[in-house]
């Protein structure tokens, strides 16, 4: 919790112990709804209900909005079926469908009942795009103009519209089929005499996105223009919302933690610490257990070159390093590609280049790694062969670990698919098989050779 | 390449084998310069200094400042002096302090001198602020008010500095020694009449961030509010600058990229893939040879254990699953806690809840997977005390890789160091050693008594 939201802990356990409600009511007038929503899930359940039953609607659907889902459920149906209609219908349709689109089909149908036939009919629609596409994060409460208004007159109307709508940053202007035709800013308006014709100001170029594009191209439109909100069409280019930069933040850290889980191949979405520990162990354990016949395998090859294990033990020594050492390198390669891919700062289609780089760095860190290795294994166990196959074999199993970390990702990536998917322990598991191959073909190779 | 700038692209290419300039520069004017940006870059340099010239040096600003940093040193040079600082003295201050702050310190020093005094001199102020503060990522263009003024003067205020300050769409409030004390959006403005004072409009509990305080921090004050840019103050409370939320995206970007490198184990600042070989394997190097003497440990357990190894040579062949399914779990672990503490999701005085919904998540994972692995174990070499110990162990080294990819995290963010720094190689490097000694001695204490 940050200062501000203890303070409005202490402030609201102060009010709720009061007794009389109209110190609560006053406070949470004026307390902003983000410090609220941290607050709140401190208090308990019957506290809760007080303080949002004393809020503004409108303020009470800011808080709601923030809380978590399964918070949220226990609080409507606590808040009784009237007060959570009158809450729904102040939030933004997208808001609300974010809301009642985690909630079971049961319960949200009662909450769609709940609210107003338009609102339901809106929410409807936004409901059945992708959770994670244009559609389903935009809002459809934008301001959007005919083109032969005046200047003052589309300032006029942005004044009626201002408190329904979530920017007024932006206007957009359409023809009579609602086709996006221009977009002006604020700042333009602002800027312009008050009876210039808003077509002789608009952008006609204006940047927009399909409403089935995926949420992180979205993202990528807005951060690269700079812009605070982007207009979403359909298919005809007619207008069907905007989004806003505020959801792109939140996309941005959606698909930042998406990445990240998936690079320790863990696929979750949502909240993972709000999840308990069966639903937890359950989206872990498959892959865990996958990745454990992947090990089995480079078991099966150690498996293959028994006699020769049998016959150096001290080769057991340092299966650790060179099983670690490359799966670490392979590690990095992997980390550097995906978030290259993902920044843009990788072209998916420089594929040879990022392979030959990365190769290029590994060969040099293997080379070293290897002579470091050779020098402790040969002042370890005295033996200068030992030295000369942990080293050799240390170096190029850095070098494929470099191919295989960055191949993978690259390759899936063509395909369409995330490159975050070829997860750290998967390709470290693939390096383990790689890895024993090379150590122990080499270490019988000069075993017969020169023993 | 997104399509639109592969379309610019070509026309530029029209534009510049066309040979008249008038062409390219109507062209130049239309185009948004993020699509310039993109497209630049696949140019030659003469052709790149011949785009740059012909376009307005606002917009040459804007271009540069995406382009990636060498190109730009490179871009100057050839424009040579007097339209270099043309185009600097456009940029904002802190997009001019984010391009030559990574610049070496003499032609940096070079490109201030070439700058209008003022402008030098603000941006010496923004280069002393660290690269990763609120001041280092502020902009010092903003619009303030006086208290008194009525809404009709601040709107003018606003139409007349708008063309210079980066954004428009707050007016912060401040007293004759420039304290912070209110802020009104131009949304309130457009909704207010003109007559009304600011005074009693504003809202006086403006939330700030000090000119110290981190990026990140920064960044999800940001989010939490939803704003479109946050007030900058100093120990005073007197404004500064402003960040504005287009920089929060980067700042967001940035420190993704920062968590999943450091995972990864990469400590790196800017673009990776710009850096050469010899600098990539500079900053990767030293970290895998640490982490080598770290899988040394884990050989040196297995040492100790050789009596052990030698009499069950079968013991080999599940050392690969033995580091690796634990390690792959405390991957896991370290994954979800380090994105948890990054969103907020764990909050940092939950260590003790956080490890045990861990452990319980790998106690389920650890019973189920050893069961596996002794049964292969089992059906593979036909041994069931060797089926027992392999079970075992694996799941003892799970709940384990759970402690310790939550609890080292964790303890460090306590400590006020970032929790990616506990990265994957680190953490599944230590858990190596933990398995490797949990494995050999649970098979020597079996062997000692059963065999």
């Amino acid at each position: 919790m940050t200062p501000n939201s203890k303070d409005v802990l202490e402030k609201l356990r102060h009010y709720l112990a009061a007794g009389p409600t109209e110190g609560l009511r006053r406070f949470l007038r004026e307390v902003h709804y983000a410090d609220l929503a941290e607050a709140l899930p401190e208090l308990n359940l019957a506290q809760q209900i007080k303080v949002i039953r004393l809020c503004e609607p409108s303020k009470a659907a800011a808080v709601l909005y923030e809380l978590d889902r399964k918070e949220v459920a226990a609080l409507l149906e606590g808040l009784g079926e009237w007060r959570a209609a009158l809450i729904l219908r102040e939030m933004s349709p997208d808001d609300a469908v974010d809301l009642l689109g985690e909630m079971p089909q049961e319960e949200r149908e009662r909450f769609l009942s709940l609210m107003g036939a338009a609102e339901a009919e809106d929410m409807q629609e936004l409901l059945e795009y992708g959770p994670e596409t244009a559609g389903g994060i935009m809002t459809t409460e934008y301001v959007a103009v005919r083109r032969d208004l005046t200047v003052q007159e589309a300032i006029d109307r942005l004044r009626a519209t201002a408190p329904d709508v979530e920017t007024i940053y932006y206007v957009f202007v359409v023809d009579g089929e609602n086709h996006l035709v221009g977009v002006v800013s604020l700042r333009e308006l602002i800027l312009s005499s008050p009876s210039t014709r808003v077509a002789d100001i608009m952008r006609t170029e204006v940047v927009s996105v399909n409403v089935r594009t995926d949420q992180e191209e979205v993202a990528r439109i807005v951060a690269k223009y700079d812009f605070l909100a982007v207009p979403v069409v359909d298919d005809e280019h007619r207008l069907l919302g905007i989004v806003t930069v505020d959801d792109i933040l939140d996309v941005l850290e959606e698909e930042a933690t998406e990445d990240i889980l998936r690079l320790a191949n863990i696929e979750y979405e949502g909240r993972y610490f709000e999840a308990g520990v069966l639903a937890r162990a359950g989206k872990r354990l498959p892959w865990l257990v996958v990745l454990l016949f992947g090990g089995l395998l480079a078991g099966n090859v150690i498996a293959n070159f028994s006699a020769t294990l049998s016959a150096i033990t001290a080769l057991a020594f340092f299966m650790t390093v060179m099983a670690g050492g490359p799966g670490n390198l392979a590690t990095q390669t992997l980390a550097v590609v995906v978030r290259g891919l993902a920044t843009g700062e990788v072209r998916p289609r420089e594929v040879l280049a990022v392979i030959l780089g990365e190769v290029e760095v590994a060969t040099l860190v293997g080379i070293v790694s290897g002579l470091i290795l050779a020098f402790v294994a040969y002042a370890w166990q005295g033996e200068v062969l030992l030295g000369i196959v942990v080293g050799i074999s240390l170096a190029l199993s850095m070098i494929i670990a470099a191919v295989i970390g960055s191949f993978v990702p690259l390759i899936i990536n063509r395909f369409g698919v995330d490159p975050a998917l070829a997860s750290g322990p998967f390709i470290t598991t693939l390096m383990d098989v790689c890895s024993m191959l090379i150590y122990f073909s080499l270490a019988t190779f000069i075993m017969n050779r020169f023993i």
